[in-house]
């Protein structure tokens, strides 16, 4: 059996610790390095920070490039920030090691549609340096863009496509509440979305364009557009009460169209409690089309272990692809990989043998 | 802009007909040929059995060999048996004058796991001749593997699945009644399938190992088992009525064993107005694991159009794709095909490049 593919982590937030967690445990990967610079890992076992009951041996190190440099790894998985001018120096640096990358950057699920767009840098390099790079996650990367156009090859004709992920806010930590602008007053959250301290989602013009680049479609124009969501009832949170009258959350849609017909609507309202106002949590992907096909996931997949779980299912892929920055449609159809995942990446490259 | 994508046509039955109607009106596809030996068809202009608006001035043929011959075809399209040891030659005579194969022959989906196995043969033939084979369809072929599968990517880990396609065979025709058992008194269905004259649904053990095969599962044994669905109440179809106490349709389940734990468990229950027993048609998928997820499309992508749509948008895949003979698993990720086909494969050759 060939050596077990090596793994660097960078960044050990909720995101990051939980993938470590995962290839800790899966068959054929070894975490042979992490990145950290707080210092609540830094210096740190691995081990203890993740809480593993096997030691990995592995001390959490602040420089990337110090990590890198000794680790002599196959693979980086990069979970620090969500813009791509703000993971590309990380990118950069895992490539020039030599390293395959995978990024929950919600702008590198599609770079093409970033505003500042550094994509077609790093596919040059990542050709260069033969190297693959992918940007997934449960939304942008599955969810709204990677599922929904799954679905879509069961249709021969397609009118148009609506897809709504409804999720609760409630667990989330004071970060989350403050760039949804939950508890603030709709006059607070008018001023915030003008300031940009409230965001919404970040990730639609990803899976928009995403979409349409899979099926073919060549759209004028994105509308983004980020409404408060008000309390008409009391509503809790883990750390927050949201007063009737008050925004509970931010219902963010976006728009495609294609010569001024609306082909592509994606909603994501984001709120504390849903449930209190009789709204049930889901993904929900209609089509209309031929045929027309609902789909209904519910609850909907949750965010935090989906990403997880994205990102460490697409290391085989990743590291079985052709070079360049790919996106999830131009990889395989995802897959959890659950045995050694060093008998996936065989399988993979045998299917895309392209000297046979 | 290169030529157009030719394409052969074998088999103008429901399905066949209708992916030769679809491909008709597809930018950048040609049919250039078509074979069906019927009487019906046979002579005929392909346009008039079409009833296409369009004249595509092509005529009918009975034999393949000499429609291959004069197509100079880039990929055959082949509907006319369920069974590999049926296709074999009709696939082998593709491959021969240089075309790519796609077959919604039910036991194609994954010939590693048909009973009388030509898959070796057919993948070596493909590998000499640098074509790729490709077997599809809506089941087996997505709802209970393919998209089953791209569910299992936002799943870190997995105990079982448990998946049903429900449907109505209301509208199908006597050949369908009779294999499902439609209309028999619960004897006369345990005889049938004694005798093979009733054999519920074709393609359970190729989602089965699908299914494995990307999970990375080991299955010690496939369990198949065909019931009778007894009519509690009178059941009406197009052309059957089912009184009470006669059969009304097979369920026929499937179970996927590792190390003795049922791991995979497929149901498909086949039956005449399945409403009049309160059951709703549709397509559900359930796996229990980290997440949970609970998926369910009502009703169910009717299974015509899917097969009709899913093998229209594998050619894209199949056209860009390596040589050798490919399973849904090996290819990326499935998408509704809306634009120019050639855009499509321009754009996936791009993604897959092994020379860059």
């Amino acid at each position: 059996m060939v050596r077990s593919i090596r793994v660097v982590q960078v960044g050990l937030g909720a995101m990051g610790g939980g993938i470590a967690e995962v290839m800790a445990r899966r068959d054929g990967l070894e975490v042979v390095g992490a990145v950290d610079p707080s210092p609540d890992y830094c210096g740190k076992d691995l081990s203890e920070v993740l809480q593993l009951d096997n030691n990995v041996g592995q001390k959490v190190q602040a420089d990337m490039e110090e990590v890198l440099s000794q680790a002599d790894a196959d693979i980086c998985i990069i979970c620090t920030f969500s813009f791509l001018h703000e993971v590309r120096p990380q990118i950069i640096a895992a490539l020039q090691h030599g390293c395959d990358v995978i990024t929950i950057a919600e702008e590198m699920a599609y770079p093409q549609a970033a505003i500042q767009g550094d994509g077609e840098e790093i596919h040059r390099l990542a050709l260069a340096e033969k190297r693959t790079v992918l940007g997934t996650g449960i939304n942008p990367g599955f969810v709204l863009d990677t599922l929904l156009i799954a679905l879509t090859a069961a249709c021969t004709d397609i009118e148009r496509i609506k897809a709504r992920r409804v999720n609760d806010l409630s667990p989330f930590g004071p970060t989350v509440m403050r760039t949804q602008g939950v508890g603030a007053t709709p006059e607070e959250f008018a001023d915030g979305l003008q300031d940009g301290s409230i965001v919404g989602h970040v990730g639609f013009p990803q899976s928009m364009y995403l979409v349409a680049s899979a099926l073919g479609w060549e759209l004028d124009e994105v509308k983004e557009e980020r409404k408060p969501i008000i309390a008409e009832q009391r509503r809790t949170g883990s750390n927050i009460v949201v007063e009737p009258g008050m925004v509970a959350g931010c219902n963010h849609t976006a728009r495609g169209l294609v010569d001024g017909e609306e082909v592509l609507v994606l909603e994501h309202p984001q709120q504390v409690e849903p449930g209190a106002a009789g709204v049930d949590t889901g993904d929900y992907v209609d089509i209309e089309g031929t045929p027309g096909i609902s789909m209904a996931i519910k609850p909907e997949i949750p965010g935090g272990i989906g990403t997880i779980a994205t990102a460490v299912n697409m290391i085989a892929p990743v590291l079985s692809a052709s070079p360049g920055l790919k996106t999830m449609i131009d990889l395989p159809l995802p897959r959890a990989v659950l045995g050694d995942v060093r008998e996936t990446v065989k399988q993979l490259q045998v299917a895309h043998d392209c000297t046979s």
